[in-house]
């Protein structure tokens, strides 16, 4: 057995959960549970227990990896089971109930493009499927393993490519591996004073490589929001052989390459490692926010500012429901949080011209903090602190039997209104009608574009015992026909994994849908890159 | 014969040139011409005369449409010869000296997409080559048939799908068909208060498919530069069928299918509209100069500009040599024209800002002009009306028997210096080589990123009589080999065509060029579109 890279079960002390998010140590324990099970009538009286991988089914392993490969190789139960499944509620929701997702056969931990390159090899020969894995936060089924067409699965694990390896502060650039974690990369750039500045909900549990795999959304409400635009060059190894693109700032010769290798999903081959535009560190920052009695005029004031130059880094709107949640009104008032970043200059003016759109489009309150005050930094940290502590509320929700997940899509402005309110309407009827129970639907928007903008939705409801994933698929399905009604689309950033598919393929235009079929062709011949995702 | 849309004879009242570039009475006369000629040592005593349409041996078309299109295909000489080529300094040499390439035997003027459709399906059955043709603005051999492969060639001229169809206010986008040319499409958006505010030095004579097929870069140094940033969504018609991207402000879901479609340079399919992001019309504008005493001081300067948040719309640096000619300095300086605009608010604080940073890396001068005054605006108005002649002189020199041609490239800053020396040194000792004449290479920066830049390249040198185009070849073969030595794009903004697929084979990596293959073959299996351009 190989020495196992941290992230598959302890980093630096902290033991991470093979079943749920994040660290053990930060899930709600069983009283925590039952505190957030009271917020939501219907829900059990008791918390479901913790699963243990010693209740699953783990099989033998169904093939063996050749005597080159075995020192990267595991077949331990405890890594396999952490590498079953991503983090769906769909997927906390089956392992609390004792029905988890395939376990794979085996986990390779690579240390190069080589041995990427002869797994690739060994798995075509025997007919086995790999799954690329970096930090398993999948939340769309994109990293599970569904079917029986292969002899066996080999999830294939990153993160043992975790470095920083080069880096050139003339071009503000660095040559990053694919399996870095957030965190680690981030701690690799600050004695450099730069930063990728790509800061994912799921930062601390997912990886570059992920990040590219997926054109992940991170933090920021403008400019610097999609992964895809931050790629100088990316490194790409194929069943078919193994790539590099030029470092450029710009190409005009012929399709991107890059461009069309983001968001593959590992189905057409691993990324290893990209060369990624870094930035200096802000210095300046300033923050405040803004109420308002209406949601469609502050959707007004949002698109005024999206349609200025003023580019906020964030610009989060927030409905009256989760203004209540995040304890930023209890008045039924919608809250816009505005804050502003800058290692150029100072912001105020910046922040000051965009209060003044959000007030004019009837904004309350807004007084800007002074960018070198505590207060707006210790909001947003606050702010911050709750957003990074959602995903582990939702699975101490779930062990109250409750049906609790979200979803975020794109759209133009003109579709806006109309779309978040049928998903309301629609959604909440559907989960209310599927549990009998009163159903919680919110709504944020948490990016926004001159053209358009993403709301990102939460759905909580006490499900049935037993049935919550079948539930939970019903809204889903709901929510996927809405989206498609109102031609918006089925993930800003989440991926489309396998959960997203019927979605999926009904938004990718036929033409499109060729290429790829022939891509997967010509560069998985063997049909063995993460089947069932993107493409079949 | 069809009524034949104004943009293969005349537009209004004025009458495009067949072999050179623009505007007939635009060109120089033999007195200016001989008056150019005076600038380069060594070139023609009387320029070579106008070539003519009844000199050039037209054939009888190798194939008749079938009726049912007869009324949108025509057979005339003049728009024959019209299509031949594009306006490359190889091109218009060739034409001055009886060398034009394959003249196409039809011209098809389709009026939507089904007419698309049904010349893809007739060439498709009769073994025709399509070359889909906007304005014919080509400067790399994107527009002209070569080999035998075919038994006859069809060019595709959108243009008389030129209207601007739809246009959503409120999400500030607009549906314009492919054909519409940059003054058109710019004159339906203004009466909207909005703008594409894309300006490549073609704008005249280029059409908005053009632009996409070839990922064009616009007049502005960062932020809105590339044509692709600004596509909501596509409409391409394919031999395979025909597809529509959906509407939206961004997606995550699996590769772009926009990405790849755009810079295919109609070897995949025929792009008849897009949805485009448009913006409210700038208001506000500042512009200064600053001039620097060492070039390679500049270039920091224009780094640090580039590498800071304030986003100039004009960040152009002069060498020496383009200073003079620009009329800008004439005193060895390099001259740094920098630009702000909005719609939002002034930019005069973003313009001193800038001036600050040029100041402290050498910069002199450039009191920045008040953005309501009129010296700055002139001088924006008299480098664009330069800027904008440049073509028409490359013509009159053409005609004294010079070679004279440019090309842009794009590298990051940590190779930039070096790129630029080489450049200088090789292809300047080259182009003397092959003339016995003292050779010009000029370099100025046109569009500023914070990994990089692009330079654009001005080779002037008198030819030897009629080996000109030969000349120029041997010098571009420098100089594709001095990107590829120093991992320079091969094009930043002009496309590859078929003057760049040597340097684009190199640069592409290598399992992209097998997705290319698998594409092209999947959606056009009969090899019909554009053949010989980006994959065989």
């Amino acid at each position: 057995m190989p020495a196992v890279p941290s992230e598959s079960g302890t980093s630096g002390s902290r033991t991470r959960s093979w079943w749920g998010w994040g660290y053990v140590d930060a899930h709600p324990d069983d009283a925590e549970c039952v505190a957030l099970g009271a917020l939501l009538p219907g829900t059990l009286a008791r918390p479901l227990p913790v699963p243990r991988v010693a209740d699953l089914a783990v099989a033998r392993p169904g093939v063996t990896p050749p005597a080159s490969l075995e020192r990267i190789v595991t077949a331990d139960p405890e890594a396999r089971a952490a590498h079953a499944m991503g983090k769906a509620y769909r997927d906390v929701i089956r392992a609390l109930r004792g029905r988890a997702g395939r376990i794979p056969d085996l986990v390779a931990y690579p240390t190069d493009d080589r041995e990427v390159a002869e797994l690739l090899d060994w798995a075509g020969d025997q007919g086995v499927a790999v799954i690329p894995f970096g930090g398993g936060s999948s939340v769309v089924g994109g990293v599970e393993y569904r079917g029986e067409a292969h002899r066996a699965v080999l999830s294939l694990d990153l993160t043992a490519m975790g470095r920083v390896l080069e880096i050139d502060p003339t071009s503000r650039s660095a040559r990053i591996q694919a399996g870095a974690f957030g965190p680690a990369l981030e701690d690799q750039l600050r004695p450099h004073g730069l930063t990728l500045r790509h800061f994912p909900q799921s930062f601390e549990f997912s990886t570059l490589g992920g990040w590219l795999a997926t054109r992940a959304g991170g933090h920021y409400a403008t400019v610097h929001t999609h992964i895809d635009d931050f790629v100088q060059s990316l490194r790409v190894v194929t069943p078919a052989g193994t790539g590099t693109s030029w470092r450029l700032p710009a190409s005009g010769a012929g399709p991107s390459p890059d461009r069309f290798f983001l968001g593959s999903e590992g189905t057409l081959g691993v990324i290893t490692e990209a060369w990624m535009r870094v930035q200096e560190r802000p210095r300046h920052k300033a923050s405040a926010s803004v109420s308002f009695a209406d949601f469609d005029r502050a959707l007004e004031a949002v698109r005024a500012v999206a349609q200025s130059d003023l580019a906020p880094a964030n610009c989060r709107l927030l409905d009256p429901g989760e203004a209540l949640l995040a304890g930023a009104a209890s008045d039924g008032s919608s809250v816009l949080v505005l804050g502003f970043e800058s290692a150029t200059g100072p912001v105020d003016g910046r922040l000051a011209d965009a209060l003044d759109l959000a007030r004019a489009h009837g904004g309350r309150g807004g007084a800007p903090a002074d960018d070198r005050e505590a207060p707006a930094d210790a909001a947003v940290s606050a702010w911050r602190s709750a957003f990074l502590r959602m995903p582990y509320l939702r699975d101490g929700l779930a062990r109250m039997g409750a049906v609790v997940e979200t979803f975020e899509t794109a759209t133009t402005w003109d579709r806006l209104p109309a779309l978040i309110a049928a998903v309301r309407a629609e959604v909440g009827a559907t989960a209310h009608r599927a549990t009998g129970h009163p159903a919680t639907v919110n709504c944020r928007l948490t990016h926004v574009y001159p053209d358009g903008a993403a709301p990102y939705f939460t759905v909580a409801v006490a499900g049935r015992p037993g049935a919550e994933a079948e539930i939970w698929d019903d809204i889903k399905a709901v929510a996927t026909d809405v989206l498609h009604r109102h031609q918006a689309t089925v993930t800003h950033h989440h991926a489309v994994g396998r959960d997203h598919r019927p979605g999926y393929d009904l938004q990718r235009p036929e033409p499109f849908a060729l290429v790829l079929r022939a891509a997967k062709a010509a560069l998985d011949p063997r049909h063995v890159l993460n089947p069932g995702v993107l493409v079949d």
